[in-house]
């Protein structure tokens, strides 16, 4: 039987109505990039950060203490060491006091959920290796095995989804000691060893078990998205994964990858952009500055208090980002009641505010400076400024906002217009009333018929 | 030779004068609650109450954890043993993990003397019996022989006096499971071997070591003073030892003995009198309401905040008392940031209505329910009223003070007088600036010229 | 082009040309097993096993631990982790108490040396997973990252060698809780993920490194060699491996394979032929009866005493196989004094007695019951006839040998030629002197000029 | 009134007869060394003697860990502990690792008994200060509040008396690092305070508590006995404690005291006479020649093997004296295997040689070196005569016996008498059988009718 021409454009087109409909994406980077970020992500606008690990027990310097005491050799840390364990410990012999004895998720859940975090995303593995989740490829340094004995991933996102909060899953694609990635790594990453039997073996278990609505990769660097194959495993996870409908990705699969592919970005830790950015991105920060890890001597100073997480929560929404807040849990199983208590700060400070926050948009203008700083969001036709300090005196005025006859504008939390009137070339000057006690120190005007 | 009545006479008037130019007490409670008490200590107000020990190892349920567990049989404490510890574990197995190897005294006195605190007093020893200098009398249950290796008691007080705090030492008289102590208990209290070997040998080290200013007796309710040999001890303290003249002592000195005798009072743990009493006294409170060690599961709820301190401080120095407010450090030797932030909360207060809590007197009144409530304090002719609550309105009524033409009302933080007027049969109404932000939520109306 | 006849010919010439000048073993057994064992392993008759590893740590019950109390949830071993640690506790948390402080490579070598072995078998890996070098495929299960931090499988190779004596790897294929294992295991062994990741690059890796004598391969019995894949890894050794020249296997390879396949053969574990067997074979025995793993609590008599290690020996030795004594070591890395002496006391009776066993081959005759139980050994014309308790009177009598005219026999340890006469139909009888004391009640009759 | 000589003569009349009838000792030696040793200790010959507590955790280089550690600075001890420990691990830290959980008392009694033992002597307290029972006057530093959680000293007793073996206490007068008796020292033993609160109260407890038949005092080299009031406590103990008719104790009660004063002598540690003493004495002695506490790392050649062991104890027992031989158990509680085996030799030695031992006399000659060296011992008319190793020969030549018509030789074990026949001056030759298989290389001759 001969095959007709007709017969062929037949299937072409098939082919390509296929592709309409049942779109799928090959792993390269203009398909990927090409995928639209799921919707739930940019109206959540706030999330919690979880680190906590083998780490968890040393609790000193950072999460980063395996490096620092054995990659870099920090004086720091290999002194501490030194006074206080006996010659020839390893970081591996930290494993069975990580006991997690207190650990209630239900009770971490409660917390997250008072802060008015909409998503919660936990280390299901660092760069130490070890896995919060019994995974049969980190068979005797994983959670269930050693120290916890208890599968912390699984246990935390059930919790979690009981509050309806969306659960995410930070993943490290390096780990700084394991022997395969070395060797691949002195190989100038010409084999692939370790990314075959234990990053994306990995990866797609947690995908498969988990079914996390967000994965934020991390330790990318060292090596190019080649070797890693994240190609592969994203055209996956869109194409055929369990949550290819849902879920979200970040930006770090590859040296060169981050703020230029994948889902949202991420950019640099802590990354502030100075100007609206023109892709979705997310501020991740940490209470403590100067650890994502718990620290058990960290010190009141060294800890952003309440008024500064509201400040950078309303900058990066303003700027069209995601904030995403950790924490770091003890070995026991805690949450410190020093981060509870900015956790239910936050929390009472959106039940005020949320209104600004939550599905907003960046505005045209995002901050001015008026009578104070100020920042705006926007919601349809609904403008938002949200000022984080006391002004000090009963006048407001702000510049951007065109007002029309139908302008109206409230302060959150106060149920009465405000008095205003326009200025001159544009903006408006009103009238404050005595500022209800904010631990926050930040109050929103909410512009109604703006423009 | 004989001895004429003349020579008798001489005698027994130098016998007289000497009594009279360097009086001794007598053990008896007559003699010794003749002492007035130094005057450093009324004028203090506020100190730190710091409970320490093998306790803070397990650091769960409470300071009384051993007694809990064993003594009580409290269901709570033999379940978190059996779950998480071996089969026959003892108390004295929690003794080598009592590391301390953060502790560093300098940082807990900035921090002490930053809160306002002028005084702080230290667990040397707990109902455990463990004492936390190198007791000869406790070999192998101190701080020094195990656990931290160090001179906590001495560590302390150094740090302590350079910043020219006072430095107190909580004792227990008895000890829960001392079997000098339990054999003595079951003679009903008629052999005195503990006190004899145990309690008295290291009260005296105590003092004649560290030089308390202050001694914070406990544990002395199952038995008589009789039994304690108090107020030989007291006698002695008064007359003889190197802290005679500056010394402090509280009311707990055997059973039925406190609120009765002693130096100041501590009444029970917690005591609230309802009235201005007529004794100094002391309130003693934790941050954690729940204990005064360190628990490492301690949540948010259980600790007071800062304007429940505030509330809580104003109140005990309206009625004439000092306020203890204890911190249990961790077993690492951390005072936690939680307990930090409250810290210097009321240190932040302090700074600006100090004036109206140091060296202040009672007042005639000590309360009155105004706009809002309101506590006095008084120092010469002037007059603090304290409101722990924001009135919501610009206008401010006080019925107690009575005025004359000399009354000038301020705001402390804020140098302009404020505009008052008289009212009808007492008091005055004066009219409210904004009120300066204030996490404690609490203000001072300083009056000069009222009565 | 077309190929031709003789082209196809010459090829096959050339074929079994190469096959005849550098003979390569092909993957299949009827190929290896035609492999001539190499000549050193018949001569040296007495090796030393070792059994280290995690399971000396609870050194408890047997080197099954793990497997008796996780797998076959035996009693005894359920109640004794009951009994002494806390709920939760895992296997994996043992190693960090592997210490190996003590651990003396020289000193094991000397005492092996001394003990007349000329062979040295250590587990580089038993059924746990965890292996005594630094693995890159056993991560944080490796007695480098955790424990002893210290190459085991090196640092004791080194010393063994000094002393010139063979050493043998004892390497278990099975990990009885490796997840990829029991991944394999439920699949029915048709995925390989286990062996593919874990076994066969440990075995290789073995190889490379350390260069091993001797392969005593254990854990094959779930699965057939085609899982294994171990006749691959066979024909590797034999054609490729640094050892092909040397290197000797045992016969545990695969389901079904023992006695059958292989190097020499084991059989089961302490395996007794009842007569000669037609292969050459190793008895593998254990001084503690009860385990091959040391037990921190074996009473005297559940080991075996010198006479009866002799005996043993012996006999093994008349049956033309190799005798392989167990020893297990202490997690601190000490063989007991108990071995110890049992090892140097085999040492002095080889001393006298070695001419019978090292190098000997099994004679005509393998044993008879004489005046008492005597066992024959044999090296070119010389018979040597052991026998192992004192026949307690002046004569012996030996119904094997055949006399002739040059008959001489002789005690070894004693220069002097003994008395003889021939007996009736065959066989002799001989006139003993005085025994000389030896506490492994063991004397050998040489009898030359015999057949 | 005057006293008459016939009134005198009652009066001292009666006082002889109380004298007779309730006789009291006094505390000087003069009264306390006239008591005669109670008979049972002479008879019984051979002991145990057992060295536990927390020295047997380290459990490396000697008992006296501590003191070579802390006291002499002993830089192999302080290596180890930089080795092996972190810095600032004190000798308490090393308590709750004496966990004692295979301690069998009963599986020790039975060792000890079939060892041909008849008394049994534990280390009450060590140097160290630690109690194996539960002394009031040393918490938690024994072993019911730490470590073990159990009363050994009890334990022990019950198990060792259910077989009918004497149970004796080992008691350290001294504490190398007690407090108390560092400030008596330093005071020149003017102060008696450790005395009063710890030594003397400790001694009265133990011999209340267990009335044990034996007390080994030690650790009274450095103070006179008037410092320690041992005459009092030995005149109590002799006149009025629950053991006062059959309790022995030895000769350190105080410096200058031993081979001096008190019941039978000790003299220096393993102290051997060159000639027969003229006042009861025992010799100790430890299998591991380097310690009396069980050692982790000790070697075979350290130890005493079976027939030097058999030569010190016949030595012993032919010059009059009781022989107590060590064993150290691990702080699991094990006997070791190795020094089970020398226990259970002595005691198969003792099954034949026994009679040749227990309740013997030393002869008229205590030795002589005959064809071999022999020692003398002997029962009535009955003399034995024991020697260590085998002559290698038929006959045997004894000068010092004088025989008779009646004298019968037999060997012990075997019961046909030999055929001897006297020699010149004094002495006989006899011919010996074949020698049974000794393991301790030691025969008996009993010869009977000989003077």
């Amino acid at each position: 039987m001969q095959v007709t021409r007709s017969q062929i454009s037949l299937f072409l087109c098939l082919l390509s109505c296929a592709s309409v409909i049942g779109a799928r994406y090959t792993p390269d980077w203009t398909s990927l990039d090409s995928r639209p970020l799921p919707g739930w992500y940019d109206e959540v606008k706030f999330g919690i950060f979880v680190h906590w690990g083998v780490f968890s027990v040393p609790a000193f310097g950072s999460e980063w203490f395996w490096w620092n005491w054995k990659g870099a050799h920090d004086f720091k840390y290999i002194l501490y060491m030194v006074k206080n364990y006996p010659p020839g410990f390893s970081y591996a012999d930290f494993a069975p006091d990580f006991h997690a004895q207190f650990f209630d998720p239900d009770a971490w859940a409660e917390i997250f959920e008072a802060s008015g975090a909409k998503y919660v995303v936990l280390t299901s593995k660092h760069h130490e290796g070890f896995t919060n989740w019994e995974s049969p490829t980190s068979w005797n340094w994983n959670s269930v095995d050693n120290g916890p004995h208890r599968d912390l991933v699984g246990d935390l996102g059930n919790a979690v989804r009981k509050r309806s909060l969306h659960y995410g899953l930070y993943h490290s694609l390096y780990e700084w000691f394991n022997p395969l990635y070395l060797s691949d790594k002195q190989s100038g990453f010409k084999t692939q060893e370790y990314v075959a039997r234990k990053a994306m073996p990995e990866l797609y278990d947690l995908v498969n078990r988990y079914k996390p609505d967000l994965i934020w990769s991390d330790g990318d660097w060292e090596a190019p998205d080649t070797y890693w194959n994240s190609t592969e495993f994203l055209a996956w996870l869109y194409n055929d994964s369990p949550v290819k409908d849902i879920v979200v990705v970040n930006d770090r699969w590859g040296n060169g990858c981050y703020c230029k592919h994948g889902g949202y970005y991420n950019c640099a830790d802590k990354f502030s952009p100075g100007e609206l950015p023109k892709h979705k991105w997310e501020k991740c920060q940490s209470v403590d500055t100067i650890s994502w890890g718990y620290r058990r001597n960290m010190k009141l100073s060294e800890l952003m208090d309440l008024p500064a997480l509201i400040k950078d929560l309303v900058y990066t929404v303003a700027l069209g980002g995601n904030y995403l807040l950790n924490v770091g849990p003890t070995a026991d199983g805690v949450i410190a009641p020093v981060f509870e208590e900015r956790l239910r700060g936050i929390g009472a400070w959106l039940q005020i505010n949320g209104e600004a926050i939550y599905a907003t948009s960046s505005w045209r203008v995002q901050a001015e400076n008026a009578t104070v700083p100020v920042w705006y969001t926007s919601k349809n036709s609904t403008v938002y400024a949200i000022f984080t300090s006391s002004p000090n005196q009963n006048t407001f005025e702000l510049s951007a906002p065109k007002t029309s006859d139908n302008t109206v504008v409230t302060l959150l939390g106060n149920p009465k217009p405000l008095k205003w009137a326009p200025l001159h070339s544009s903006g408006l000057i009103l009238l404050l009333p005595d500022l209800p006690f904010s631990p926050a120190q930040a109050w929103t005007l909410k512009l109604e018929g703006v423009a």
